[in-house]
């Protein structure tokens, strides 16, 4: 039976290493017999903006909605759409119409990449963070008043449920609970944001009693960005809203010196609409054209939609093959943001070929 | 004509940390003919709460108002009171009820502290953050609906004034202007919390036409954050919101390795009441007790009060003491979160001697 994969480049660098990501995606398929059928479209891009006035047709969610996974690149040009118009035009639509109300990153130190970080190596670091993808901070309620006054006042609301909340902290003791250490940090900020984030803290506590085999602890958010840098070893699944879920799952990349190349997973657990898997990186004006943007979030990202599909060894497969290209470091195939001299291409290539 | 300052130890380590606070202080007074009157205050901390049942006396705006500045150690104890009790209780009312609407901590890496950055030093990282310190995120604003049930909602409000906003952005790009680099660089979030934040870039935009020789840029927090880690040397002035600025001034020091000897100025700069000068570490339950905390915190924070009382000479000699007691890096005096082998005492008493 095939699984049917939606394509979507999306901006600038987007479209530069989704081609990579398709061919790591398909050697992959090829070698562990997969069948996909690949479905392509040109919407959820700023060009299509451009031409239409809206980042998506009328009907994407009926176009959408049964295929079995989203493959997306990265969207954003804020040159000619600011991002808050392409952005919840698109990817924050994506996330909420179709419930992914988990977003998955893994924050892990590789071979070859170095670490902003003193004396850390491969190993020292490797964890998730579990961030709440769907309500929260990111919230469309609020509006202002007196505007354009001297009295101005803006407001916006964070929205938090038990619905929710409840969800995405089963998800993240289970992920816990499936990994050797057993271990899961909350971030919270209950000592400054004093109504929604002591009710966080109880809902933590109250869905631990049903993982009595996980160790929990939690900090707020400003000492545990801080941790981040001088305690990365501590941690093995973070847990957390959609802020401060944001937050982290750039930061953590960050001090492993992955930012370029760390994918997300936005996922739909009981799989009623599909799950979308995507870089961490965005669509990168600076670099984007020249055809130099490092493709790798975007073929781990095919590796977590791989595993996500229930093939579990074609997505370690590609995790493999791209460790191995990056330990070997031949500067002729890498490109420049990890000190070669090549392009997207004979990177992409060079995955392609191992896998 | 003597300057009044109230003196609040406040709980664990801070109590620890004062004396030593205090005894720079004096020095630094005794040096530059400063006439200072300490005025000694046993609240706003969890023992007033365990025998009152409040941080705070009632009268406790009266007692106040008058000083000239509050120097505070630390406060919160959860083992006894949970934290956004004591801090709502204490802190937050003084920043609010005294209008300390900025809060500004400098991030700089110093001589003889090790930075969990990889080859970074001294003269790489110097920067402040200037966070909005009364409203924003920190709100009293929201609450809950069906309580206790599957179907719980809460919310809390985020809520910025153009009053606050401005007043915050005019002392940032101030601070800006007055430093070498003249650079600002505003923390955001306006792709994802798109009612608040794309109106506060508004307001960075607009204040900024008064200010054409600052140059300013803009990060989103996760990518911001990212930053502070990969590349701590492009900043010199960054302003945020109460809680982005809360997080941006815990991660800034971390990654100068300074959390444990960071200070922080709660700044009203029209002087109409007492501004309040405290170290970044908290009361640290875990180290309590031990007489092992680092006084530098505390100290660092004198010199700040004594900058914004109008002695920037005293403010400066304290600064060079502790720099160069650091430097000098004897053990027998060094606290062991510094490499040494001393006690808060030893380490303060160095660093008065020096002054
Ligand atoms: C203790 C807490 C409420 C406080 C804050 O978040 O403002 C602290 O983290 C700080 O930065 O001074
Ligand atoms: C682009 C932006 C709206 C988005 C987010 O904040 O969710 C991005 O930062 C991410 O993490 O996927």
């Amino acid at each position: 039976m095939t699984q049917r994969i939606a394509v979507i480049p999306g901006d600038g660098i987007g479209k530069e290493v989704m081609p990579e990501g398709l061919r790591a995606l398909e050697a992959a398929a090829a070698r562990f017999g997969i069948d996909l059928t690949l479905e392509h479209f040109d919407f959820a891009c700023c060009d299509y903006y451009a031409e239409h006035g809206q980042m998506l047709p009328d009907d994407w969610f009926e176009q959408l909605k049964d295929v079995d996974a989203i493959f997306y690149g990265a969207v954003g040009w804020p040159d000619t759409v600011p991002d808050h118009i392409s952005l919840w035009g698109s990817l924050l639509q994506f996330r909420r119409r179709f419930d992914q109300y988990v977003n998955l990153r893994p924050c892990k130190l590789l071979p070859g990449i170095k670490s902003p970080l003193a004396d850390r190596k491969p190993g020292d670091i490797d964890f998730y963070v579990v961030r709440e993808n769907t309500e929260g901070e990111y919230s469309s309620v609020g509006g202002k008043m007196f505007e354009g006054t001297d009295r101005e006042v803006v407001i916006q609301e964070t929205v938090m449920s038990r619905h929710g909340v409840d969800r995405v902290l089963k998800f993240a003791y289970e992920l816990a609970q499936s990994r050797p250490r057993k271990k899961l940090t909350s971030a919270t900020k209950s000592n400054g944001i004093a109504i929604t984030m002591p009710w966080w803290d109880e809902r933590v506590k109250a869905m631990g009693a049903n993982y009595p085999d996980v160790a929990v602890d939690q900090f707020h958010i400003d000492i545990l960005t801080a941790n981040f840098v001088m305690h990365p070893d501590w941690f093995d699944v973070v847990v957390a809203s959609n802020l401060f879920g944001d937050i982290l799952s750039d930061l953590g990349p960050a001090c492993t010196g992955t930012i370029g190349v760390a994918p997300s997973a936005n996922i739909n657990p009981d799989g009623s609409f599909p799950s979308l898997f995507e870089p961490v990186h965005g669509s990168a004006p600076d670099i984007a054209g020249k055809g130099i943007a490092n493709p790798i979030g975007q073929i781990w990202s095919a590796a977590m939609m791989l595993d996500h599909l229930g093939q579990p060894e074609a997505a370690q497969a590609i995790v493999d093959a791209f460790e191995a290209v990056l330990a070997e470091g031949d500067k002729s195939v890498l490109t420049p943001d990890v000190g070669g001299n090549g392009s997207t291409e004979t990177l992409g290539r060079a995955i392609a070929k191992r896998i």
